[in-house]
């Protein structure tokens, strides 16, 4: 059976920028995700902060990481992965029907978004949006919802209602807010996202509507590592040191899954480190034989 | 006097992406560090791992930070930092003659190149200084000798030669130097410097004695200690936890300065780190208020 020294899960910039660096450091890799990348990103809206690539459009900067997977060769493997097991010595990843051996595992499978609320998948990038930093500058000056699922979001609500012209804040969450008196605060439930002329619309459980033009919903809720029986996580996420080092030997992690914030360039020098520590878990492992 | 919410200090891809996170999260920042950003990436091989950018030459790369700085007109601040202090509730940064104040640092420096010279963390402040601009008057009238490790470090050579009776220049780099005739210049290798009654001496790699008042040794990077009386560090790095947070409150590191791998998308991914963590502390200061 085919070996590989390294299963990268995940197609986003921890994903892609993992494999370049195992790529570059001679390591056989197989790189398993979608062949276009990420949705998140190809839906995106443009992206101020990634150094390098000023202002650029999710859809191109979607495009530029294929371009450089391309340029070196690194094909994508198109298939779901069902499970993770440690064998001790090295892994075996059920991959669509197939079990696939490897030294190393590098996991880069993003947060998972727990349901949806009705609507709010089709409305992404057009509406709709995951991420305050990135976004908040098309807003400037215009309406917005914030649909937070945890206390940690109202840093981000308070800081779109620097730049924005009114925000209302959807509290899906139980305890008190700390929010400036100028956000609009509402404790009902989401229920449905719609697009009805230039406006968004957050219907809520009662039925009562809510309008403006741009709704973020920004949410935590995932089931992570479910894939790796024994992954040390914590809350939503995987638990790594320094080096992307997981509780498991050999089992590297980077990027959204491992804590926020969820920002592409910090997932992208996550993938770097991973991909460097898992070089060298195996060059250790083999110098030891 | 003015005071700023973040001040960067460095301009590799980890300042850099720090300053650009920051800024569009609406803080003040001062971003000081070379205009040429890094000698490092300017004179740098092809970079073929910072994902989005395949090989990407070093001069195109940091002229893609540059322009990426110029959209969001972010300035470079070009001077010399010589002291951080941590003042409890706020920081005061030693920037030329100038003492800045600021809610929050990070710190983006690089490594330091080489090791100290011998005898030289010894000495400092006792006849070693690392700030021509602040330290010249001392010396007016007197003997001094500077340890270039740059070409840029001949400007303060200059510096010193017009306040000072005579300048030693140590020039511990290739190429030709352009310094007046008034200044002696030494290329061999300082192995040492000592302090002898109340001379200071510099040893060099062939046992050649040379004696000053005044001893300045100029490089890109100090070290992290000295720079930041009271922060942790672990030889050459300074310790940081997943946030980048340092062992003083409101004080971020990233980049190579952390550690290990010295790699370009690793620093610019701990850059936008830093910055988040350090916008999360200054709202969560000014909240507590």
């Amino acid at each position: 059976m085919e070996r590989y020294d390294i299963i990268i899960i995940g197609t986003g910039p921890a994903g892609v920028s993992a494999a370049i660096t195992a790529t570059i450091r001679n390591k056989k890799i197989m790189l398993i995700g979608s062949k276009d990348l990420s949705s998140k990103i190809a839906q995106g809206h443009t992206i101020e902060n990634y150094p390098g690539l000023p202002s650029i459009a999710g859809a191109d900067f979607g495009n530029a990481l294929k371009k450089h997977l391309e340029n070196l060769n690194i094909s994508i493997h198109e298939d779901r992965v069902s499970a993770v097991y440690s064998m001790g010595d090295y892994f075996s990843v059920q991959v669509g029907q197939d079990m696939i051996e490897a030294d190393s595992v590098i996991l880069a499978t993003g947060v998972v978004a727990g349901k949806p609320i009705n609507g709010e998948s089709e409305l992404v990038g057009r509406g709709v949006s995951y991420c305050a930093t990135c976004d908040a500058p098309l807003y400037r000056g215009k309406d917005v919802i914030v649909i937070g699922y945890s206390q940690k979001e109202e840093e981000e609500a308070r800081f779109l209602s620097e730049v924005t012209n009114s925000v209302t804040y959807f509290q899906v969450y139980k305890g008190e807010t700390h929010l400036p008196e100028s956000i609009k605060i509402v404790q009902s439930r989401p229920s449905e996202i719609k697009h009805v002329g230039d406006k968004n619309i957050v219907v809520d459980a009662e039925g009562n509507t809510y309008e403006a033009d741009g709704i973020f919903v920004l949410r935590d809720a995932i089931s992570p590592g479910q894939l790796v029986p024994g992954l040390k996580t914590e809350g939503a996420h995987i638990v790594v040191d320094r080096n992307m080092a997981t509780s498991i030997n050999g089992c590297f992690a980077c990027g959204d899954i491992v804590g926020l914030p969820y920002q592409y360039i910090k997932s992208a020098g996550e993938g770097n480190i991973a991909a460097l520590s898992a070089v060298g878990y195996i060059d250790k492992k083999r110098l030891a034989k």
